[in-house]
């Protein structure tokens, strides 16, 4: 039921192999893609990587999400241990020893320490993690470990998602070829806060770790952070970046930073729209634009309140251009703008000019915008210059059938 | 589709006359309950009663809106005029010409000035008011006062309710008797910000407009202001208080206060509990209790992050006792709060305890408490003194299907 088409081509990235094994840790695995079966993924990195992240702000926040962010200030990670089917969120200091003892079993497989290995999870809360079933895969995951298996990995980490989201570049700076490549996963319970559900992005340039965050945090910011299909934030977000260094491209040098940086948009964009496009239930990609806003909070939430509202999403769904729920969901935003200075488009049609419906706007215009599969809000608030997206999908019959089953 | 019975008795009030009438302002009356054709209402006032109003907070508020607290503002209510079909709303300029229109030729037929007439309507957001088909209508309308047509009238203002919602007390103030009656209607776009769509509660009293005001806040933030639907707030919510001074009980007696003022907060919550009942597709009826909080906002920042979340609502549609998602949405409210210290409840059932699933929680306790119709989810967070309670609907299929074919 995804929108669109997608890519699942890509570069290897130098310094980074992975695997991916069925440990049975999802209860079924009657998915409808025959890769489901696989739940348990390992990326390894070049000795000498640098390894960033940005997590969930949910209070919960999963047992694994905690570990990681540890073992990140003590070390350099050489492993991503994820597992799908079980997100060992709510589970207490329990949670918190399972996700230890995996690293350590996974650190004796692989010879490094344990602050080395970060762990994540996603699928179910508050059960406890199968151990047994992922410490005796460990094994056959180190022994698997290839630098092409980006697509293999990208299907394990998958949970409600209908097919895996892979984004890769390649491009030169001064001379010398610079690969970046991401999987990500995600459909429900996504509107990330600080990332989306679960995403790797790694190259093989060199950078230091304070500049290596601030890149990823500016990157995250137009991109993971401006998605949501339910308003609902994951106790198991995280997005890590990593640069293994094997190639000579040093961030540091401002020219390589900023096609780098260039790239990296292009590519975390990519991967949080094709989340948005896999959405669980999703029909339609909506890009909503608010432009003319006296600072940024204030297109955030007027964009967030149409992006959210189950009303605008089910008109969206039913292809009704019924603009008066567009009306509806910027009033009920709590900020202070002058509502007569309103204008709104759907696609390249004006609904709404200063506050009330535009003269020449007629019903048909709409219906045929709604008609598409891909639509754009635009709302011009005429109130300032700042402006910006959020991308967001509709609400179907699906969505609801999706989340009434999740757990039968 | 609602959730219980509901009761259709009421009290006449002496002083109030209603009546309603079929002026064609909606576009087809295919509804599934045969008085759906009857969509104008007029409610009349004896002179020298006291009206009061709260209204929406969301910045397109309707022009009925914006006309009727103008003439509060100058005279005393003697009339409503209550169109349901279309809510006159973002229709800028012109939208309140037409509403004072409607209010000009009902002063005409009724003898009052036009200031002593409030209009009201609800319905499709964004198109132009019939005002032909209503003027035309005023003349049968007034005709029709009666003072025992309240369920005719609670008819009259439906849209996508599927029974009305009518409440009514009659009680001994030392020897005299008081009465209070009272129509709402809501269904969807409901999440009120300082009233829900429309309420006209009216008794016998003798009050000041002052402390009828104050009266009339403090039942609305224990009633309409705790109800959500679906999150998103209407452009025409409207809740009204008004006092005929037909008895001889005065309000300004602290004595005779207390007692109406628990008459009154308990049909106030019977009409949004009867709001939420009959939610857009509701199949459940939900109260979440939350306790322990350092103050009153991280009561209702909690309870509306659990009763606005998508993934919860299905999740109840479907009588899943996912407690992992009541979980994440605590945990995405933007409050501080010690995690491990929160117990969360369904029914009697304890899923939580200190910040982890509690140790003797069986899943089929749990599902039995989903299986219910109403269900309650009791948060405590064991951090101060302040609770609160809001009451919600799932998210259905049907509720897709209202909203989808709302305009079709």
């Amino acid at each position: 039921m995804a929108v669109g088409e997608a890519s699942f081509d890509f570069y290897p990235v130098p310094g980074v192999r992975l695997a991916a094994v069925a440990a049975g840790i999802r209860k079924s695995f009657e998915g409808s893609h025959e890769s489901k079966a696989h739940d348990l993924v390992l990326l390894e990195f070049a000795e000498n990587s640098t390894t960033v992240g940005v997590f969930t702000k949910n209070l919960f926040a999963a047992a694994p999400v905690q570990i990681g962010k540890a073992h990140l200030k003590q070390r350099d990670a050489r492993y991503f241990l994820i597992n799908s089917g079980n997100a060992n969120a709510a589970t207490g200091e329990e949670g918190n020893q399972d996700a230890l003892r995996c690293c350590e079993a996974m650190a004796e497989v692989s010879g490094v320490s344990y602050a080395e290995i970060l762990p994540f999870s996603t699928g179910v809360i508050g059960e406890r993690l199968p151990t047994e079933k992922i410490i005796r895969s460990l094994s056959e995951l180190f022994g698997g470990l290839d630098p092409s298996k980006w697509l293999l990995a990208a299907k394990g980490i998958m949970t409600t998602d209908t097919r895996p989201k892979i984004a890769s570049r390649r491009f030169n700076v001064c001379g010398t070829t610079v690969t970046i490549t991401g999987i990500a996963k995600g459909a429900g319970m996504v509107q990330p806060n600080m990332a989306t559900m679960l995403a790797y992005i790694t190259s093989d340039v060199i950078c230091t770790k304070d500049l290596l965050q601030d890149i990823l945090v500016r990157a995250v910011n137009c991109s993971f952070n401006r998605i949501t299909v339910d308003s609902d934030t994951s106790t198991n977000d995280s997005c890590m970046l990593t640069a293994t260094g094997k190639t000579l491209v040093d961030l540091g040098d401002p020219a390589a930073q900023e096609l780098f940086l260039l790239e990296l948009n292009s590519l975390m964009q990519e991967l949080a729209q094709g989340i948005i496009r896999d959405a669980e239930g999703a029909t339609k990609f909506v890009t909503i634009n608010v432009e003319g806003a006296p600072n940024r909070q204030v297109c955030l939430d007027v964009a967030y309140a149409i992006a959210n509202s189950p009303l605008m999403k089910t008109a969206i769904f039913a292809g009704d251009a019924n603009w008066g729920r567009i009306v509806m969901a910027i009033g009920k935003a709590d900020i202070d703008i002058d509502v007569s200075r309103v204008d709104v488009y759907l696609g390249d049609v004006c609904l709404m000019r200063g506050g009330a419906k535009a003269s020449n706007y007629r019903e048909v215009d709409g219906a045929n915008v709604m008609a598409e599969e891909e639509i754009v809000i635009r709302v011009n608030l005429n109130s300032g210059d700042f402006s910006d997206t959020v991308w967001t999908s509709d609400l179907s019959h699906e969505y609801v059938k999706i989340n009434a089953e999740y757990r039968t």
